[in-house]
């Protein structure tokens, strides 16, 4: 089987440390990299009043995206990396800073080709 | 059942106009506009040699993704929106400049609770 990509999107529960743009920054930052990915850009917004944080860095493999809703302990992260990256690396990085409970991922093939 | 918000995964197969990042970015603004979406920060590159795009739309309701490959007439899309947006509003939009001949659309619910 062909495919462009894996897309893992992963769902964290019972998460800490989802109200602070600068440390998720640099985490996913770490993430990607331990991924083997290279990144070209990245971007986090601070909402208020709730403190929820919403992100993306933007790499040459695609993206990593990150939204999180403190008041629930949620995160809806989406790691999607092409080329020789393995996005599931990515994981253990971020779950030094949130330290979920309990995640959910789901894997999907982007682009596959079934000739 | 209650959950955060709808994220849908699009393959486009058959598509055109995968290697302008300016038109790319004006039809996710749209996009996520027309789906009911603020938009809060946007961010395009543009590969060479291949002439690729990737680029994000960071929302106050998550973000719309995107990463072409104009050698396969291929791109993958995700659109993640929370709150009143309707994701599936985007897609005809993107279709005005994209022209996909197939889409494969695939819909998750993230954090779902099933209490």
């Amino acid at each position: 089987e062909k495919f462009a990509g894996t897309h893992l999107l992963v769902d964290m529960w019972g998460a800490k440390n989802l109200d602070d743009p600068e440390r998720i920054d640099q985490t996913l930052r770490e993430a990607a990299l331990t991924a083997g990915a290279t990144i070209l850009h990245s971007h986090f917004h601070h909402f208020t009043p709730n403190g929820g944080v919403s992100g993306v860095v933007v790499l040459a493999e695609s993206h990593i995206s990150i939204h999180t809703w403190p008041e629930r302990n949620f995160a809806a992260v989406d790691i999607f990396m092409c080329g020789a990256c393995d996005p599931h690396m990515a994981i253990p990085v971020m779950q030094r800073l949130f330290q979920a409970k309990r995640l959910d991922v789901s894997e999907e093939r982007r682009g596959r080709v079934t000739a």
